[in-house]
């Protein structure tokens, strides 16, 4: 077993080289899909053109913040008496560059399989849910094997040229703050874009110019389509990236500290054990990915089950392993016990997601059916509906909380149940970014005019990647939080903070601070879509005024153009409150440090810091779970009545419950999801200069 | 000086009962004044027997609760290592008869005062403005008065029969438990009746009957009418009961224990500190009432400046008083800034909020104008300005939390604080009792068709009455914030846990688990109108269809059976929120005391009980001020539109702002404020039962 444990840092590596393999394998057998006819494959290519726009103007930004953050990290580096490793930027370069290529890769193929699942689909569901989801695990895999590949690379790197263990995990930490600088901006600025994109097609579009949705007249239909992909492949991607990458990172910091839980002759194993985890549990959900295949005229019920089988038999196979390699290691069955608590949390989270949104069970009905009472009564229910959904993941995170820490014995089970919930990411991912696919693939299959066969099939895979997105998304909510639990957990051991008085001023203020954070980035989110969207309108106008030809369909717009300007504006509405959410922990940390020993420890220092790590997480925690819930309820109770339940289209419930999904669009798709980022960012931001404060 | 601290519980019984005089003087002479002619007596009498009516009803409740929950504490208090003073239950009923008084008296007052400032208002605008006044200043005396008489009575008994002081203390805390028990029904239950009587009597009269709003001919239109003055007469009145008396015993509790700032041999002087100020508060309050008045034909900017006068007046003298105090106890001047932070603390979160509800500010000016985008949009910047009208308050709480805690050195500060917030409670409480009764002035001045020029007087009272109930809002909030920290405070220091592991899994556990509660209890009291307002519905309709006459006008509706259903309604649908908010702190409190020395000690412990109230203190204030203030633009947003800006009544702008009102309705009236209940409920139920924990 030392061999394992000594060497998990060259295992890592190189099953990650391995998953990558699989993934380049798996996009290759996407590519080699017949694209469809000349109609499929034009719309397809606009889509391409405006993701790869999109991305483009993106990704300058991204450079530029990286190279800013990375300056502020050399400066404060600078100051000897800071102890913060300048090879802190090596890693924070490397995790932003890793999870930018996932996201790169995986948009990508996104945008290429579209075509290619509707062709398939028009042979059999079948082969449709293939294409689909093996470009979804082209995602999760890149996702899962770029993070495994440069945290594995770096502790190498990081071993040979830092001396002190403790020195090296910190600047590990790195790691994860470079994939949140990516998750800033695919999921807070993709989620403006998406929407933003959205609304300003809509309003000149069909309100204007009278032409109907999805019509390729329309300059801002591509920025539109690449808006779906943005936020449910990119910013899904990014996002889990993050969590995935973080909670190893803080696992294994806990490990090289020792206490928590870990025996110091320990130390080792305890480090081993969250990488040797995630690296087979990465080689177990590429097995399973071959499990999935649907019958010809399956129910929706056989394919969500066909998903499902094969989800359960890695999460089933990884469980195996956490409790051998756990008793292999010594470490004793609890470690394995806080992880498999983790993977349970992880599936009940995103069943209860399910419950509350899906218009299969009570909640969504009994809003639908509220609808009748007009608009005001449908928020009403709606708000209640997404209140009432934060009990159940708030009682399950405590109950895996205080079994995990009861059974390993210390903090360092918590953030192994975090790493747990994790494990077998690249297969829940694929099941999500799959989504997207399959609604785009419905789309061209619409635009293209094919069969009505076609269509049910598509159909039914687009209805199947709504329910797997609605628990995608309390996975990822629920991941958050018990990675951020356990970056915090891991900033209070390297600050050596043990034991604070409850009521210490600063800790008391430092929790107001920190949960009126969440409601202060909300309130920036989400009247963002609504001025980012003006830029697109008034782009939109001016291409149908100065086009000649554009509205009778004999010249091209300019979608790129579109796509820059809605990317252009997104950006700018982001630059706020993503300014804040990074220059709050920084100014805090920087803050305690120099008061430290001045008449101004009274007021600031490190409790401050905790007390906002923790009040932030609390609220963004509850608040991302009440947006995403009632988003999602809202959106599928209009769709149950436009299936013509209670009134049908055109009734009044059913404008009813336009008002909701269109109150519920910046709640799911922006401001909901930024709150996970949010979530994690304090945290890695705090963990990061958590040597400042040592 | 010895004498006043040796004396101050016998000085502030004298005190609180010549407030009572001065509230029975005030209370005379509003009777004295002309009650105006036959239509406007007739209509004021049938609010009067509506009024009756519903306190006989809910009072009816209020006994029963009281008597169960005495026999709950008798039970606890008959298990002799639980160390629960049977004395407890004394404190607990005086506290419930003292409460319960006060709201009886203000509502009394407030529904004769009525038909008399409208008569007054037919003479002069001073003259209404000085009949409002008074009888709100009958419930701000009474309130203040008798929550001071039952603290210094029951001080003096205490003291004799109980012969540890610790013991006397934690016995008197059962005091703010009682005044709690109402406030439960008078804030939530009163909550719930105003909505779902407002919401029956519009569903069957104006949209069914046909019959316009405020027709004596409606069954429900009296208990549309009487909740008016639940909401903001015996709603806050009890609110603000339950916080004064509650951080005055916070801070005696905190005063007896000594620590906390608090040397051993100052603890007599610390504990007659907050009864003077509170005493002397009453004064200076009673002496500044006579400085309210207006000059005829004042502007709206004159007549709040009138009010503000006698408001800044009472809290200049007092802020002396306190330091002279502070100076001759020889507590430290520090002790005098702690209450000075809370004086000017209560009066900045007023402000905030009036700025952020008032459509002479920007952001309800904003708000306004984005209803041309349709009530999504509406919704969505409603939503945006309420999370964003947190971070003032927040902030200043944050300052005045420091700055107490440092000047006091200790906790003991900002348990002054909270007591210097609430010492001229007596003059702010009148300017928001003031409110309903101007608002029902104006309603007779209409129903009695008298002249333009008295309703133009009645307006500009009314109008004024919103400006201070949105004041007095923010400083209902603010203040139960503050009780409540310094109830927990109390609670810590009682318990003895003064240091724990910050990250103990069963402290985050309870953060997550009282974070979680606020919105479960909101969820419940929003769906709880729409479910109370059916048993509304149904009463109305069947007098419509089974008294005679009645819709001609021939015979007069059952008001008095409307007002009881309606009661009835809105106590069942406040029965599970409320034992919900009561049973979590008693069984997790029972529950952490059984486990202890046992095996479940790992999961349940005085850890998750702090946790809990910390975690839910910090969500209900983030929720409380969320609601208070999108609820209160969304009414001002469309009052704005209604006096003709943006297209006026009719337009679609007007249509959208009415959506957002109605959402708003149950965020401002009853889940809002419901929620300065559950805040302050865990922490008095914690500190009541902490003996169990100590």
């Amino acid at each position: 077993m030392e061999f394992f444990i000594e060497n998990a840092r060259w295992i890592v590596a190189i099953v990650a080289v391995g998953g990558l393999a699989f993934a380049f394998r798996q996009r290759a057998w996407v590519m080699q899909q017949n694209p469809g006819n000349d109609t499929m494959q034009k719309i397809a290519a606009a889509v391409q053109q405006g993701a790869a726009a999109f991305l483009r103007r993106e990704y300058f930004y991204v450079a530029m913040f990286v190279v800013l953050v990375s300056a502020l990290l050399l400066l404060i580096s600078s100051v000897p008496e800071f102890d913060l490793s300048p090879w802190t930027v090596v890693a924070f370069v490397s995790g932003a560059l890793a999870s930018g290529l996932a996201g790169f890769f995986g948009m990508q193929i996104a945008v290429r399989a579209n075509s290619r699942t509707t062709q398939a689909a028009s042979e059999s569901l079948d082969s449709g849910l293939r294409v689909a989801f093996a470009s979804g695990s082209v995602m999760g895999t890149t996702v899962v094997s770029l993070a495994l590949l440069g945290i594995g690379a770096l502790i190498i790197i990081l071993g040979n040229v830092i001396d002190n263990p403790q020195l090296a995990a910190s600047a590990l930490t790195g790691f994860g703050f470079g994939g949140t600088a990516i998750a800033i901006f695919a999921r807070v600025g993709g989620g403006i874009f998406t929407k933003a994109a959205d609304v300003g097609a809509d309003l000149v579009g069909k309100t204007e110019a009278g032409i109907p949705e999805d019509d390729p007249r329309n300059p801002a239909v591509i920025a539109d389509n690449v808006g779906d992909n943005v936020g449910d492949v990119a910013g899904m991607g990014s996002d889990l990236f993050e969590s995935y990458a973080s909670s190893i990172i803080a696992s294994i910091s806990l490990a090289v500290l020792a206490g928590s839980g870990i025996e110091a002759a320990k130390s080792g194993a305890a480090q081993a054990y969250p990488l040797l985890i995630a690296a087979l549990g990465l080689v177990v959900s590429i097995g399973c990915t071959f499990l999935v295949r649907a019958q010809e005229g399956a129910t929706q019920g056989q394919l969500l089950g066909s998903l499902r089988r094969a989800v359960y038999a890695a999460s089933g196979i990884i469980a195996v392993i956490m409790v051998v390699l756990a008793l292999l290691f010594d470490l004793g069955i609890g470690v394995a016990i806080a992880a498999i608590a983790g993977l349970v949390a992880g599936a009940a989270i995103g069943f209860s997601t399910e419950y509350f949104t899906s218009d299969n069970y009570r909640p969504t009905r009994y809003l639908a059916e509220s609808s009748e009472g007009g608009p005001a009564i449908v928020i009403i229910q709606g708000m209640a509906l997404g209140m009432l959904s934060v009990v159940v993941p708030a009682l399950i995170v405590i109950v895996a909380t205080l079994v995990a820490h009861t059974a390993a014995n210390g903090l360092y089970g918590v953030a192994i149940a975090a790493v747990g919930m994790l494990s077998t990411l690249s297969i829940t991912l694929a099941t999500d970014a799959y989504g997207p696919v399959a609604d785009n693939a419905g789309g061209i299959a619409e635009m293209s005019h094919l069969g009505k066969e076609v269509r049910e099939r598509t159909d039914a895979l687009d209805s199947l990647g709504n329910t797997t997105a609605a628990v995608g998304k309390g996975f990822a909510i629920g991941s958050a939080l018990m990675t951020a639990l356990a970056l915090i957990a891991a900033f209070v051991s390297v600050t050596g903070i043990s034991s604070i008085n409850i009521l210490d001023p600063r800790l008391i203020t430092g929790f107001i601070l920190g949960g009126m954070l969440p409601l202060l980035f909300s309130a920036q989110t989400m009247t963002a879509v609504g001025k980012a969207a003006r830029g697109v309108v008034v782009e939109v106008r001016r291409q149908f005024k100065e086009i000649p030809g554009l509205m009778e369909g004999k010249a091209d717009p300019d979608y790129a153009r579109c796509v820059a300007i809605s990317t252009d504006s997104a950006i700018r509405q982001m630059i706020l409150p993503g300014t804040l959410a990074v220059a709050i922990p920084v100014i805090l940390i920087v803050g305690a440090r120099l008061a430290r020993g001045t008449d101004f420890a009274r007021f600031i220092s490190a409790e401050t810091v905790i007390g906002m790590l923790i009040g932030s997480l609390l609220v963004a925690f509850m608040v991302a779970v009440l947006m995403a819930n009632a988003g999602g309820a809202w959106d599928n109770a209009k769709k149950y009545i436009e299936r013509g339940n209670l009134g049908g289209k055109g009734s009044d419930a059913h404008k009813a419950t336009v008002v909701g999904d269109t109150v519920g669009d910046p709640f799911k798709d922006t401001s909901g999801p930024s709150l996970n980022i949010l979530l994690k960012l304090l945290a890695i931001v705090a963990l990061v200069m958590a040597p400042l404060l040592a």
